[in-house]
């Protein structure tokens, strides 16, 4: 599917055991984290205690060059944060490292998920006389570890505190005058992991493939429920009680890198999977196997694999498309469907083609592909999908269109959507096979969105675009 | 004087009784305001208690264009903030106005002053879990109104409580979702005025001229201690109780614009004044009076009518010169002092020059244009300063030099500093003169940066840069 | 190959039977083009005889915004160009579409390839007293064209002449004040094309890919030696004698975009040709075939078509490094190899891999990107070259790197080569190889800088970097 | 006269006997300079025959960076350019200095003034097969010295036989490979004047302000019909035959700045003079004398010296209004007339007022600020002109508004125009006063604009704006 669910954040903390250029290193974790997030970004280094930011709109490569690079300076600590925004957001308040200054000690902090009870915390703080600059929920989560520190002998105790209050989705970052603490919500709904640089020092992020652009190496992930210090004295770790891990299946399908490893899974090699349970679950005779770029493309081999149909390249993708591009006018539209994505008409020009794509949202998008397949001579487009149907909200971080706009909540059947987009065929990957094909796993999966099961209690009166990005409320 | 003082900002809001392009007037309100802070800048709306916020780092030209002004929308409230930072400040998080979202009603903040107790209210609510975001005393400010709120039957008792908490200088426009409230402190240390709009509206700000920018007529200025409420339901006020009136002197001889009218006198005439009494208090046998621009020109004009020299002009500025001037290197720099500020030696040429100017603080820049000066045959300078020598520090929002930097401090003669800076004769205006420049006031002056009589008292180990840019407190 | 050989320019031009947005047209075109240059780019637009032109230094979404776009107004014709400058060349006054203002007609010229004896042209015009802006041979084109037309009775018969004059390589468009002419040398070494918009106006471009990003249907390729004359009146061709087609193989193997068919053959399917002839031509026994992205991928798919050894993904990209990207300090290089490019180790662990790419220039990224699939447990990597080896210059327009650079000119043997930069064995395609890779093809093609027989003489004295960026030549 | 009359740029030079950093003293003289051109600016260096250069549109704090001057780089030579244009003009290839590469010797070419015979010249070398890039008059120029350079044996010879082809006002400068080159035309319609650095180099450029701003000393006015050569050898001139000067007497009344000396007369000497003979010429009974800031501050001066009528502060001007203010909607522009432009009203109230200002074009703007003292008290406004009357064009680079558009054109007497904008009583210098007021100049003026008596033949079918920005020229 193009560009159409949305993750939100990627976390990256270093830790090293002497004063150096840190924040180039979160610099490049940052762009290898940059399919996370990216509508914003910051990097907050740690001096001897003295912290250091920088923050904005925009990508890696946009808002930091070597002038705010260098005023960043040197430090033995620095977290980085890469954003995505579902609420409108350009408000540069709700741009992480989050940084507080307090009497008890000063703090930074970075945050991917999505708590449920934010609400809640907030109005509770607000009725206590806190103000709340932004409307991100990492303002929850800091409000209250600032909190129970005021109560805590230590930051780690404050932290642990804090978990039993906040709900929700949550892989954070907090950097201290002295100390780097992950910790990770109890159902470990988002990834979080650990490695070493080549110096000795720790470094700790959402995907391993942060790890590995800055040459370090993996070590382990970081449990779900854990509190781990990393600091002069070396690693340590506590941890309040555990769920069953629901980790979102999504991370696998769509949003990590293909190259990371998540709970022990190759993520590429768990995209050839669901490719290759989707070709048993629901063969079909074809002459060619080709996927949506960039996301279908592993999906597709692993179709071709184990269907034994050929692998083919059906598109070329305009990669110079960003955000600068004008979008056509409503006349040049119908003519300009393939200025982004182009067929290559060889591939498919009077053959059935089998088109694997990794989800569907309101379907439009797909109708279009099909259309574009078709006009280039495809005899047949069999559309399968390497994931479930969407029907449900999620609450833990993952931008999904509201309900009304899901195709899959539109109709009854399978075969309605086929027809409703054109497709020859349509299938979706069972829930079932959703849960295999991180098969090298050692974590279950979230499957909320899907089934509409979710893994903890919601609040009742839940809402999800709980905070207006426009402030409106009357005074009482 | 030549850049070297600085005022911390310019406050402007504005109440319409129908819904309009309130951002647009802020726009030009913040142009005749922008000599008050050059720093950073913002415009918050209320479109029927939906706020709508924007600010950045820069003029209001550069922070400002079609687009974020058209995305502010229409509202029938709005205020505005230039902004000159103490200290360092770079920090998006300091610049205002100051959104605060809370459940008791939202509210936007914009202040010009300096509180004296800022560091103790902060340490108060840090060690009642409140995070402070920023740096400046706005927040504390802030904080102070929300907690108040809690207790209080209305916005305008919560402020009023607080006016009892926070000390010093305060000139600040509050906007709620339906009203705007203008308050001062009990000194009246910094200058707020009221004006009406030629549709019936309200407007509140630093200097009249802001009031004549949009067209609309000055009414009164805002009494010390006052609360004035703005709301549909017209004006309203309230008093805490006062002390008496200490206007900061420098509002007439050196911040405000010469075309306001501060507690009923002209600014431009006070500097006229100060040129006369100087003139009197210390006659000296000339050929030519001139001024430094631009702040030095009013007082020359007044000089030269009391004492019968003629007034010349001494000075070309050059006004393309702004922060985008790459300064010469050491090795230049001699030979180009006069690129700023080229003399013009017809007027100065073979003459006995009187030379005035708003002040000194180190001494270089005028020792400068004096050397300037005699390169162009000026036979003797006789300087002549329109303010009394700066000896102490201000706590109320003038950012002057540290006392070590203070020329006045270094020497216990006016003629060893006349020496020092080259000059033929030097003298200041009288303590008792700057009492006497702005004579329609009725309001009294704070001369304490002169004579370290401060008008109320200031808290023990009182530390001017109490909150340092960078963030340095190791956790306890 | 990652980013080391490089081709100047795309063209594309558009002429409809009425007046309309013939810009936005263009710029969908040049965004289609980017591929072939990213330097520079420009439009103008022709409404009525009235030239409008906007070029700039950067990407087309850079230099074009939609200010930009609606300055160039509305128009009947239009011509663009994307750059890629060989010599330095951050030289606005290189910047295509050059327009010429002149009494005879004004022109606008947009030109792809590379004169031979561009410094002869431009001496004997210059000893005439011709000023050149620019260090570009398109001048050379403009000012022959110029001189030519003041002889002849159209423009046509000018640029007739002209390229009796011109030697090398040039596919360009032209547009007077009432037509478009397209022009491409007697050899076609670059290539141009002819489509239908569906208004029933005609375009004109350096591949079929920008014809279909506006929704335009291809016709045909512009012959070598044709001047096709687009006006009110339809669509003239004239001829000048032409030689054996010797097309530029590199369009195939690497320039073009896969989607593009040129003369005949789909540019992708040739791509994938050359995998399939690599693999009969140099077969080795191993367990996954994975290509270098984005170039090698086509043809990796190829080699495992025809060797039956599975195709892997053995590569993510990092696709956000760009322009903006602040390269690695010596120091973190070395750790920092896998930020643009990441092994999926799962993919090559333990496993005998045939790695394929398109060529290989110094050999330097080659090896590098060895010792990385090593890293992740490659036990054999054997690279196979889509491509014959590099060992002589290109006149006609593609900037390889200098001889002494290009490591097939520094070893004898291929062994030697495969030694040099850590690969288990090394084959490159054969010339032989190269010339039916676009099999479907109607021309032939240029193999100088594998053979080093060039399909026409070159001048004496022939130095490719004749013209060079900083301007030195003294007075005589 | 408030932003109406404009000039055509300033040019500025320097030839120093070492390599040094010249770019930097440009950058210098070019900020000097900015009041003759605020449009575009570029600067050129020479390094031992290597040229390097960089132009923009734009002041030249927005062009030059550090970035850009370091690289320029070192040199010996270099000379610079700030343009205002006066048909549209946002065109690069206008922007200079105007860099020509040939086969005889790289020339940069750097020209404030206007030709007469541009268009004729343009047409004879088009038709010769030249190409013309721009649309600006110093193409002809340089066109014409590299014709003659083909035909002479020196650099020097070409400039002099130039000069007998070119017509109207030109004083330019010259960069070849090792020599600077200045020439004025026969007239002296513009200044260009001589300096020498503190190092015993050479400066040109337009006014001794930019000498002073890089420290060097004035020497003397270049002559009119002089070509002065500055070279390793020294300072060597020869001339072509002269005409009676005539010197725009514009350039004193307001193109050049206060503290230059043009002709051996100071500009600011010369403004006294303008005030004090108006106040002979028209006196009038009123209680105070202002001028429109910042041109008609000098006149008033002088016109309050001349009748002993007092000289006061009418206005404040906002300094921070530029580029960047957007302006008003037509609605708020009726309450917002004083944005830029504010009334001090202590210092008119109920008063008689003589005003003075430099011009009047339309009338527009002196009704409105005629308006805006009698809102704030005046009781009379006589106004007083510190010039004669438009009535005619210029021919010699001073953009005035069409005759259509000129109040001095519309009504036949003073008396009708005052009653037009206002004023109670309109007086204008007369003709021979203009004459008179740079009392120690040696050379006569211009006054072509008031008197419609030019100092040169005009050539016939003289149409102002021959080069239209658009071109339109349908082929013939």
């Amino acid at each position: 599917m193009f560009n159409s669910i949305h993750e939100e954040c990627g976390v990256f903390g270093i830790f090293e055991n002497h004063t150096t250029n840190v924040a180039n290193k979160v610099y490049l974790g940052l762009y290898a984290l940059q399919h996370r997030g990216q509508e914003a970004c910051g990097i907050t280094v740690c001096d001897n205690g003295v912290f250091e930011a920088h923050k904005g709109i925009g990508l890696v490569g946009d808002v930091f060059n070597k002038e705010s690079l260098s005023k960043l300076g040197l430090g033995n600590m620095a977290i980085g944060h890469v954003r995505y925004s579902t609420t409108g957001g350009n408000n540069i308040n709700n741009v992480q490292p989050l940084v507080i200054r307090h009497n008890k000690g000063n703090l930074a902090l970075a945050h991917n998920g999505n708590l449920t009870n934010a609400a809640e915390i907030r109005e509770k703080f607000e009725l206590d006389g806190a103000i709340f600059h932004g409307t991100s929920d990492t303002e929850d989560i800091a409000y209250t570890i600032v909190k129970e520190r005021l109560k805590s002998g230590s930051i780690e105790e404050a932290i642990k505190n804090s978990m039993q209050i906040i709900k929700g989705a949550y892989s954070c970052i907090a950097m201290s005058a002295t100390k780097l603490i992950a910790f990770r919500d109890p159902n470990g709904f988002r990834p979080l992991c650990l490695g070493i640089t080549n110096t000795g020092g720790y470094v700790v992020t959402s995907e391993s493939c942060a790890i590995d652009s800055i040459g370090a190496k993996f070590i382990r992930d970081i449990n779900p429920g854990e509190i781990l210090t990393i600091s002069s004295e070396g690693l340590s770790s506590s941890y309040i009680p555990t769920n069953k891990t629901s980790l979102c299946v999504f991370e696998f399908i769509y949003f990590a890198r293909g190259d990371s490893i998540i709970e022990g899974s190759s993520v590429h090699m768990a995209r050839i999977n669901a490719g290759k349970i989707l070709a048993r679950e629901s063969k079909v005779d074809a002459d060619i196997v080709i996927g949506v770029p960039d996301s279908g493309l592993d999906a597709a081999i692993g179709y071709s694999m184990e269907s034994g149909i050929p692998y083919g390249i059906g598109f070329v993708k305009n990669k110079y498309i960003g955000r600068c591009f004008i979008k056509p006018t409503q006349e040049e539209r119908e003519s300009a469907v393939n200025i982004k994505l182009n067929v290559i008409k060889e591939t498919v020009n009077n053959k059935r083609v089998i088109l694997i794509d990794d989800s569907i949202v309101r379907g439009t998008t797909s109708a279009r592909i099909i259309k574009l397949l078709k006009d280039n001579g495809a005899k047949e487009v069999h559309l399968r999908i390497s994931s479930p149907a969407f029907k449900h909200p999620c609450y833990f971080g993952t931008d999904i269109d509201s309900e009304e706009n899901l195709i899959a909540c539109k109709y009854d059947t399978v075969d309605e959507i086929a027809k409703e987009i054109g497709a020859t065929s349509l299938a979706y990957l069972s829930i079932d096979g959703a849960h295999k094909l991180a098969s090298n796993s050692k974590c279950s999966f979230c499957d909320g969105c899907f089934s509409g099961n979710y893994p903890v209690d919601l609040p009742k009166n839940q809402n999800k675009n709980k905070f207006e990005q426009k402030i409106k409320r009357v005074e009482k």
